[in-house]
This record gives C-alpha cells, sequence and structure tokens, in this order.
C-alpha cells in the first residue's frame, strides 16, 4: 500500500516534470533524461512509469483536458449561459497561468513536432459552441447575433491570449479578460447584460 | 552578372524551403539538409549563402515582416482608420494562407525551440495599437472605447486565427474575418460604420 503510494506520487511528479519541459523546451528538444532529472527520480523509474516522450504528452494532454472540463463543468453552475461564458474564459486564462499542465497540454496543440494527441483547442471551441448554444437558446444573444457568428471571435481571441500568454504572462490577467468582455458582451448580449 | 543573378536565385530558393521546413517541423527537428534538398541545391551552396539554421529562421522572419510592412503601407491608402483597420486584417489572412515565408515567420514567434528573432506579433500589435490611435484622433471610436480597451482583444483574436489556421485553413478564410468584423464593427464604431 505505502509502495502504490511511493509508485503513484512518483507519476505525478513525473507528469509535472514533463509538463514543465514541454513547455520550455518544445516536444522535440524535450529529452526523456531531462524530465527524469527535473523529477528527481531515475531513468529506470521514469522507463518503469512511462514507455516514451509521447506517452507523457498524451498523459500531461489528457490531464490538461480534464482539468479544463473540471474548469467548465463548476463555471455551469452560474446562473445564465453568458455568465457561464465569461466565468469560463477567466477560470481558462488562471489555469493556463498557474497550472503547468494545463499550460504545457495546450501549448503542445501548437507544436509541429508533436502530431496527434488530444486537441485541447478544438475542445475549447467546441464548449463555446455548446454554451453559445444554450445562451440562444435562453434569448440572451442580442438580434443578429448566433453562435455562429459569434463563436470564432471568442474561440480566436482566447487561443491568441493563450499564446500571448505564453511570452508575456501578462495577457493571462484578469485585467485583459475583462477588457475583452468589457468590450464584446454589450454586442453579444445587446447592451443589456 | 549572370552568376550574381544565380546566386540571388539560390539564396531566394533557400529562404523559401526554408520557410516550408520552418513550417511543416518546427524549428529544432528542420535540417539544413532537408533544407537544401527541398530547394534543389547542395549543403554548400546552402553554406555559401547561410552559416547556420539560425540564420535561414533570421532571414525568414526579417523577410515576412517586410511583407506585412508592405501590406499595411497598401492598407494605409484606404479612407479612415478603421476601413485601413479591417483592410489589414483581411490582408495579413490572406498572406498567412498564401505565403509560406509570412506563416513560417509567424510560427517560429510561437516556436519554444527558436529563441529569439523579430517578434512579428509584437509587431502586429504595435501597428494595431498605432492605428486604433489614428481612429480615435479620427473621431470613429463609439464613446467608451479607447484605443488601450479594444486593441487586446483584435490582436488576440487575430493571432488566434492565425495559429488556429496552421492546423486548418479555414480559420484564415476571408468568411472568417467577415464575420468577426461584423461581430466587432458595430461595437468598435459606435454602429454607424
Amino acid at each position: 500500500m505505502v509502495k502504490q503510494e511511493r509508485a503513484a506520487r512518483t507519476r505525478q511528479a513525473l507528469i509535472r516534470a514533463a509538463a514543465e519541459v514541454f513547455a520550455e523546451e518544445g516536444f522535440a528538444l524535450a529529452s526523456l533524461s531531462m524530465i527524469s532529472r527535473r523529477a528527481g527520480v531515475s531513468n529506470g523509474a521514469l522507463h518503469f512509469h512511462f514507455e516514451s516522450k509521447k506517452a507523457l504528452a498524451d498523459v500531461v494532454q489528457m490531464e490538461a483536458a480534464a482539468a479544463v472540463t473540471r474548469m467548465t463543468d463548476r463555471a455551469e453552475t452560474a446562473d445564465g449561459a453568458l455568465q457561464v461564458l465569461v466565468d469560463a474564459t477567466h477560470g481558462l486564462m488562471s489555469r493556463l497561468a498557474d497550472d503547468n499542465i494545463v499550460r504545457a497540454g495546450f501549448e503542445l496543440c501548437g507544436d509541429p513536432a508533436r502530431g496527434d494527441g488530444v486537441d485541447l483547442r478544438r475542445q475549447w471551441q467546441h464548449w463555446i459552441e455548446n454554451i453559445l448554444g444554450r445562451a440562444e437558446q435562453e434569448g440572451l444573444l442580442a438580434d443578429g447575433v448566433s453562435p455562429d457568428s459569434a463563436a470564432p471571435a471568442i474561440v480566436a481571441a482566447t487561443v491568441g491570449f493563450e499564446v500571448l500568454g505564453f511570452r508575456d504572462p501578462e495577457w493571462l490577467s484578469e485585467q485583459k479578460i475583462i477588457r475583452f468582455w468589457e468590450l464584446l458582451l454589450p454586442r453579444l448580449a445587446g447592451g443589456e447584460a
């Protein structure tokens, strides 16, 4: 039992270390020995848990996807689909700023060396499209605004904040997202929201 | 003279090939032999023109920056700063879709293996901030909208289109940008634009 706990802790340390190394170096330059060194475990211990760099990237992205889903699930307890949307964009930015696994999970989506894996940006896009559909059903969208017309701008802007935030964390600040919604929300909700 | 022309043509073929290889493989996995093979020249010819992969990436990004500046200069001949802004976003997307040097130049900005180089996204951000300043001076912005409040959303959205467009060219289509401006312009310009 104690042994199992230790193994679980080592596995988690490896995932965390991998996320940091992927975010800093990119997938191509990240090496298994960098990752095991960062986690403070032997190469042998790494290979016991993960067979390859790809396997580690897969797990980082799956854990990032799960963290984003937990965040959107929590956001969905708010009243009204537009409030849910605003809360979730704040939630995503704060996780990108604070959680290396979420940050690396997204960054790997744009890494040409990485190939496939969970596409977190697409998962986020689908979530935005769904919540805007709900906003429309709830009668919250302004005249002439539809989920189809609004989703691309919101998806693109949040992906832009994500990408720019890797180089300059200021882009992930609460202030930036507040301003974004001050600009867009009156147009989305017809000025009454 | 003929020799000089041939050298200039070889150099340009190498820059074009480098842009393609950088965009497909990322900076870390791109190799000089991939690039010379793609350009149809010998390794020796490559080394005659460029001393390293970094030197090639520097030139790709400088040429991309020059192409973006030519595009914004042309856009600036339009009447009114908001029309200039709209035209330039269309111009950027069509260049990202059609010009491998511009595409690679931007993609290298987000590549963790690439380190420094011309930051095209920052150049674009400065241009957006300037043109919104001009729009404000021309009295074109709606009440309560300032360059500071509008620029981040426009910069982030266009960077988002750029990044999403690498995986799915649909994001760079004219239709996507038209919709973006249909959503945002009435808010930016107070509904009269």
